[in-house]
């Protein structure tokens, strides 16, 4: 509920983007996995802020901290608590604004929800709260990499501009994933690479922002996964995402484009490679009925573009019930969606991860 | 887990294709509320088989029976339950082809997890289950009306053809519902559906399926529903729909389009109308931070073309472990796009009764 | 929640005692087990009304009907719904006194919390509901044996009278049974047998009942069930025993015995035998830190009298808000305690059923 | 599951005992209480150790931080997260006999289970993490008091010295207060507490340890609180406390005592007090069906003897399979039942407040 996701492998999350700390309980991972904070840290650097220009300049050194749940380098079975402090909040700009609803933001709603909110940096609305995200994933991560399964994903589409995908194959994940981590972007092609940044970079100019489309692939999952009827692996993926802020849809192999297809092309027939049932085809993004099918899973999340901007907009003043301009000053992403691939990774890891166990593939304790 | 969905407000269904009969239990139904069988009966009426042309021709009576929970006409608190016998299973068809998986279709996926799967007409995979979503989502629907939360649902989109629906608001609410079941397509735009009809019986005469999208309105609801941070409101309603067979994508407001827009663009301006806060636009399609803000929550969701189709397809005999062909006989729907609009309707008024009795909005005992 | 019980093995009951039927849906029942309706008919015949003199005379056949999740007689995997008909239900009795509240009975706090009651009967709040959880329990129980663990359950204590089990060991167990199924009262020793069963009659005679000690052993639990912190076995078989109605206290091992005793008293040896780690006493009940370690799991648990007498009560007028009097007629149990042991057994065997799942020890999926 | 207890208001709790740190993440606490770090420090101050010659030496400062959740003084609706650092963890003892078992201690069955366990301290099965149970109770606590709903818990029974209560009502809760903090035993009657006292000394200086039982009780509990049919409020009290380690039993009302009554003795009159229907008699200890009925909640609790004790024991070395014998150093408490009182009390209130959001007692959001 709430704060907490998963069903065995779950993590809970806490902590505003201003107050003294954010922090992860990790619980239900198996004992006996090699952990240590370098496994953690390695993620969260790649979704730290400041590393380059088409990110905010925040500087969080976002240190992980393992509180519990390891004893002699493995897990121990028990919860395991990760604490990342809060290092450069400034909220002295929050504070002249601090009643004006900012366009395409929680406040409004979190207001009306909670009668309340810590203003500063959108307290926990903030995505500053998906490090805790990342933090968590990357146990599950791990583990998953252990038992054969491995999960990327990048930036497919920035502004409009599409990155060429065409090599997506489990024996490619090496080089996609260096390609990938070359550019700042994320894209899995160098070319759109530099297309997207110039396109971030115009739109920062401008004190505007862009969006644009993640996919996500997941390698080497057993047919199996996932627990009709509704706790459908793709209805738990689709969560999953769902959540990560700024998400606004998601689709699963051939995904909308699939509702204009006839049956007869949609359908992926049944062939059998090496003595293995396979699908000559991967509409179904390697679901059907809920469960996977062994082939990999395909996924694209479409991310709104940053809400914070600096153009003058329109808006009310919350208190005085009043309507007024904005500029939304601060340091922010123009585009989020490169720094939002670790997060899709790390939710989507948490899912295969519980789903493992769920379904008795990943046991509960490691030999 | 599992077969039960929902936090206070919950339902679990039971039951195969052809098996004796099909239910669910609905839970944390508040007491007080009116409900008869009619209130049901309805619902499951819009969903039946065996109506028109582009349905499947079972002749399915769906009868519903309430075994419990209701007492001098109102609901006492208890749990609902609700049976559905199954009638016009003809399962001889399925006795040739119980090993060749059907591609497309679930059989082989859930073979793998469980070993068996009652392969008469899908067993529990089948659509038919929609139908016990939709006797409790009635329940569901019905509650939400009493406190001024009205859904509606409606073909967008079928074989590529788009509906028209430029006057979605509120106060047209009646016309929409009269025009979307005074055609069989469920299109909310007569001309669309004469197209989409056609398209469906074209398919048809090929042993050919096709697909659509679902848009879905929610009204009158009021801001603060929704968990964050993982059971925000976007979160819940992606699951519920991605649970539901053969939708492989769902967006919320713009959705996909929303990453190639400007944040100038896609940001909704907050103004005041009547001493409400209200968006100009409606871009985040009601929800903020996965809280609502008071707009109708809009949503479109991707429905695949039916998988059983009457074309020669290659597939693999499950236990021969050999290539071989199949041509899936039976009684199918060559569209399920406007029979799944009344279970997208469903599993919608499940999410919002229970995120209603979460957030105290609704409360547990209606006096 | 509410009206489901467990985890991955779950059962979610439903039903009112005087209305068309009360049910089961046992979901999460691993697939490949053999069943069939005889398995539960047999635990139902022993909770089964109307078939002593000490117990009630409404002469209910409970008869089982399996209306999902078996196919060819093994488990698919899927929610297997169960369904009994009410059929002797005689509420004219109940309408007389239908504002009076009938003193140790539910009735007022149902109606202070639900605004309403299905008075007939206590309506769900009549120990009738305990039915189907033998059903729902009665596959955990045959689940459990294929593993290897088995429960067994019996009057400890009746109106003060003392059962000897001096011989409560493993291979004892069918001896046991023997004995307990062999007189009405459920003891395991065959001379209390007697004087229970006279107490019982005697109270009954006076119009008056009696209570007593249900006391349980689980046999073939491996050491390693249990899921600290929460979700200790000795937390979650407490939630599920005192969950029954009637039942005021329960206790593990030593129980409450053991707070009188020393640390040197108390703690058991560990020994090895046969290879194997022991401990040599058992006042630990099988539980060391709410996780089995391979000792029998023993348990008692207080039932209180029946609340249901004729004996004239002070008592209040709930509609007119008036002290007034009440003879409570009807056919009721002078002591629930022989009728409660199989629902004892029940629900100890969803907790263990749940907890080898939980933690491997069950298969999802039985080869 | 598991580390999480609750519902809506939830704690998760993480630690072992001779890692960095402990802690508790409070989920579900409505938004506007207002709350700071004394509020907790104060009740965590009533379970430090170190305090007195009945408890052990080890000294623990245990300062809660609060890292979340909190601005300008109140609550935000978002977790709230507490830590307290280890400081004097005292490893060195525990190596020599980490590979022995210790009678009465969970280390086997943790390892038999996880394969592992941080011996030191007990690890996470040692009784330190209730200090973040108390931490998180604390909340929930101030929370219900708020709302009328108090919660007193002591020493009812140490070494078999009986505390005189007789005064046990709602008017007299302050001087049972007083008393009971006004002694080192957390007795509610000065004299016994002397008896007690002395009782855990001369079990202390033969190295031995002494059990109890711990008495509570609930005033201005209203009528309607508790879930049936699982989740009665018997039920998830009686979960909750038998999750505290050394816990043997729990008993409601007349608990053990009620299995000897007749009905006509056991049966709690209604009667009308100033207009409010009341029970003469409290032997149902406030909870009818499940559900309260208004008057105070009574409980009562198994302690056993402190497991740690000096005495030479027989016991197993792991590792080796081999008998042996241990003599458990460190710095025990020779009595556990005082420093489990302020426990007692955290985890009932957790129950409270979660079953009184859940009925809608206590709303979300505290104007």
């Amino acid at each position: 509920m709430s704060n907490t996701f998963g069903t065995i492998f779950r993590i809970t999350t806490w902590g505003e983007s201003h107050g003294p700390a954010i922090g992860c309980v990790v619980d239900g991972c198996p004992s006996g996995l090699e952990l240590d904070a370098d496994d953690i840290q390695k993620e969260l650097d790649r979704r730290k802020p400041g590393t380059n220009d088409v990110v905010t300049q925040r500087k969080e050194p976002d240190i992980v901290e393992i509180l519990s749940g390891i004893h002699l380098g493995k897990t121990l079975g028990t919860p395991i608590s990760l604490l990342i402090r809060n290092t450069d909040a400034d909220s002295s700009k929050y504070d002249e604004i601090k009643d004006l609803l900012r366009p395409g933001q929680a406040e409004y709603t979190w207001r009306e929800k909670y009668g309340a909110i810590d203003w500063r940096g959108g307290g926990r609305a903030s995505g500053r709260e998906t490090a805790t995200r990342v933090a968590g994933g990357a146990i599950a991560l791990k583990l998953l990499k252990k038992h054969g399964i491995e999960i990327v994903a990048y930036s497919k589409e920035i502004a409009g501009i599409v990155a060429d995908t065409h090599d997506l194959t489990s024996s490619n994940l090496g080089k996609i994933r260096k390609i990938v981590e070359s550019n700042i972007v994320r894209s899995p092609d160098s070319e759109s690479a530099r297309e997207m940044e110039y396109a971030i970079l115009s739109a920062k100019k401008e004190k505007d922002s862009v969006g644009g489309i993640i996919e996500a692939a997941v390698f080497g999952v057993p047919p199996g996964l996932g627990e009709p009827l509704f706790d459908k692996l793709s209805a738990d993926i689709s969560k999953a995402v769902m959540s990560i802020p700024g998400v606004k849809g998601v689709e699963i192999g051939a995904g909308f484009e699939a509702s204009r297809m006839k049956g007869s092309e949609a359908n992926d027939a049944f062939i059998i490679e090496k003595g293995t049932i396979l699908t000559k085809t991967n509409n179904s993004g390697g679901i059907l009925g809920g469960i996977s099918n062994g082939m990999p899973i395909i996924l694209r999340i479409a991310v709104k573009p940053t809400a914070s901007i600096g153009i003058l907009q329109k808006t009310v003043d919350y208190k005085k019930k009043k309507e007024t301009e904005i500029e939304v000053g601060g340091r922010h992403d123009p585009c989020i969606v490169p720094r939002a691939v670790p997060v899709v990774e790390s939710m989507l890891g948490i899912v295969f991860a519980d789903h493992s166990i769920l379904a008795g593939y990943i046991p509960r304790r490691i030999r």
